[in-house]
């Protein structure tokens, strides 16, 4: 297994709009540290399949037919908003797959094009090619799934995000499943109150601490972590590490 | 009054995703052939409007109190697509004019972050700096606004997508207002039945024979229409031309 943290960003992305703060000036003027919306792309042989549709140049990037399928973590925009120009396209439809979401996002579902929406069931896993991806339910304020993904290798990883800590069946499941290393939701850096949506990096810590894996990627990730991490970098434990935008992570890399 | 139409594509844009007609292999090939989300801006002094926000660039384009307003026709994706990462944005606010439209795009009106959502009327002029734009109705899938502009020097220009032909209402409005010039929905090639929701070739010569302007420019335009006109260029008549992307046209370009 293959993957790549296409995009890293919270929401708002870094530079966020408007933003002078250290974070967002540095990524003003150093492309390698801007973080885009929160995307992966894991690859396993033939296998290519994109976790969530925020970025906004996907018909650039993938070409028709290059995708085995998109799976979506929610349907919030900033996770799917580059599905707005690509379903408009012609040639082979694009299975995307996703949590239970009646509304999904503005028009899609009534205007799907050659996108083929499908629904996916919690704990109940769907094989993807090379794939096997176990859908996770999410604490989010919207219908979220992370996935357990696992290869023909037995290689497995998760991607946790969006969420403010894990619900507990996803909990147990994960500590039963033992997954090699994970992606996880840090959006924002230790806070004062119990955070809302998303991790901040007290709760990512503590889910770190209950799962133990070998290692722990953290994602989107806002202009306020990053800015954060430009004063606390030390106080990062070992075994995880902050994702950066295009960073490959293969096999050997996940131990 | 300078207009600048910074996208002039249909809701795919040119190329479409996974075409290989001619229009779309020129686009991919030569960059000023494609086109992006159709958006214009217009400037008169220290005022900048701009019309509709589908272009998914916006932060790089108009940093923070570089833009007046942003006003919209529609909420259809491809007009505010670049809303959804702007929004999170700091600093000075965003006023967002546009239809009366109880559900907006998806959660835009609920976390609407730095934008100040303001609803027009039909038929009533609202002043924006040295701007004054009258609402007027227009005909499509989604409440519609077409906008009747008129500068401190008395120039007029109106932007008119996405329709299908114009309301009673509408077209006594411009006969009697009489623009120099305007832009105007052209998504399709002549077409065999009445298209819906946006003007073919054959609908836009009728409006254009109606109104009888100096210059129409056609916009929203498909790659349907791009390979129709690279076989057919010669049939538009002198006072219409298609609009492409970042073209200037300025006070004396009008006549
Ligand atoms: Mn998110
Ligand atoms: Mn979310
Ligand atoms: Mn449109
Ligand atoms: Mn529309
Ligand atoms: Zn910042
Ligand atoms: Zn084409």
């Amino acid at each position: 297994m293959r993957v790549t943290f296409l995009g890293t960003g919270a929401a708002g992305g870094v530079p966020l709009y408007g933003c002078d703060c250290p974070a967002c000036t540095r990524a003003r003027a150093v492309v390698d540290f801007r973080r885009q919306p929160c995307t992966a792309l894991i690859e396993a042989g033939e296998t290519r399949i994109l976790l969530d549709a925020g970025l906004t140049d996907l018909a650039e990037r993938f070409p028709s037919g290059s995708l085995s399928a998109i799976v979506l973590t929610h349907f919030h925009p900033d996770h799917v908003q580059g599905l707005f120009p690509l379903r408009w396209g012609i040639g082979k439809n694009i299975p995307v797959y996703g949590p239970p979401d009646s509304e999904g996002c503005a028009d899609l579902y009534k205007n799907h094009g050659l996108l083929e929406f499908r629904r996916l069931s919690k704990f109940e896993p769907v094989t993807i090619g090379n794939l096997v991806l176990t859908p996770l339910p999410l604490i989010h304020s919207k219908a979220t799934f992370g996935y357990a993904i696992e290869d023909t290798d037995g290689q497995r990883f998760a991607y946790l995000t969006d969420t403010a800590g894990l619900p507990p069946r996803t909990e147990a499941f994960l500590k039963n499943w033992r997954p090699a290393s994970f992606a996880l939701d840090c959006s924002y850096p230790p806070q004062s109150d119990l955070p809302r949506n998303h991790n901040d990096l007290t709760l990512a810590l503590t889910i770190a601490e209950t799962l133990a894996p070998a290692k722990v990627w953290l994602t989107h990730v806002s202009h306020e972590l990053d800015a954060w991490l430009l004063e606390n970098i030390g106080d990062l434990p070992p075994h995880m590490a902050v994702a950066y935008d295009s960073q490959v992570v293969s096999d050997a890399g996940f131990l």
